[in-house]
């Protein structure tokens, strides 16, 4: 633990440079076509094969909005304009936060970019619900169904906490918004 | 560059382990007594002796409201319970986001940490306009103050951009939602 600090640090023993090992942001959107989303399958592990948003690591230099654009150029050959935050993600687990906009797809000219093997838009009714990557997504578009139904779309921010069992056994907590 | 990568990475020259560098997060909140939002100057650099709300690089382990609270606690030794994410400010200059909430201070109990010299509740005629430590802090102190003026709070994203002067000279770019 460096002097002054509150946390153990790893520090080079070559050179005592601390390097600090922080949570990092995982940026994607929401694509949106009339009253469909797009879908990515994915091509590579983690969950290869199950379908997800668009969405990977922000990078240095860039806007979080700025990622998501980018995310979605490279797994879905996708063009999106950035319509605003829908959900905050905590992930404490693997020290992630998932920052997920919705986007206005600008035209329908998509395809599978190197990570994903199949990219589609789906209707409510198609959503391969029993083949979603992560909880996040899953969460998500449930919300996303929810308020389009209601006509207002709001943000939220919430906590993803893993059980012991599988991929499915979580428990998502909102932050409840007050005035 | 690392095979199937898109980024120039720093790689051990020792063991091969690449370390990716990516935006941290900054959170913290603004903590809200009445008419009045707490408020922490700075007793290290960088702006030492300016005034900021209390913030700081989110830890591995914790979701972004609790890095809040801990902030708080640390920098003003202040308890708040988080009542909704307010802003998201990107600062692609210097690969941070920061993550403001609104906060409800739970009692009048405080006093400045380690990083603080002083620590003091503030009304909207009292604020020190011209002695804000960082540009996210001034805009959304505005934002807080013009909102709760029209009777409702709503989160903003926005992008803040130095020019090449002092830190006065930035430019703020708000995120315009769409429904």
């Amino acid at each position: 633990m460096p002097p002054g600090d509150t946390h153990p640090r790893h520090v080079c023993s070559r050179c005592g440079e601390i390097h600090y090992l922080n949570p990092k942001i995982v940026t994607g959107c929401i694509p949106i076509w009339e009253d469909k989303v797009l879908l990515c399958r994915r091509a590579i592990e983690p969950r290869s094969g199950y379908w997800t948003l668009p969405a990977g690591f922000m990078e240095n230099g860039e806007s979080t909005q700025e990622g998501a654009v980018r995310e979605t150029l490279e797994e879905a050959n996708a063009r999106v304009r950035i319509q605003g935050l829908y959900t905050l993600f905590n992930l404490p687990h693997i020290d992630q936060v998932y920052l997920l906009f919705r986007g206005q797809l600008l035209d329908l000219d998509f395809s599978p970019g190197p990570e994903s093997s199949e990219v589609a838009l789906f209707a409510e009714g198609e959503i391969p619900w029993e083949a979603l990557a992560f909880p996040v997504v899953k969460e998500t578009l449930e919300f996303y169904f929810d308020d389009r139904r209601k006509g207002r779309f709001h943000s939220r921010v919430g906590d993803i906490h893993r059980g012991t069992g599988g991929l499915g056994d979580y428990r998502m907590r909102l932050l409840m918004e007050e005035d």
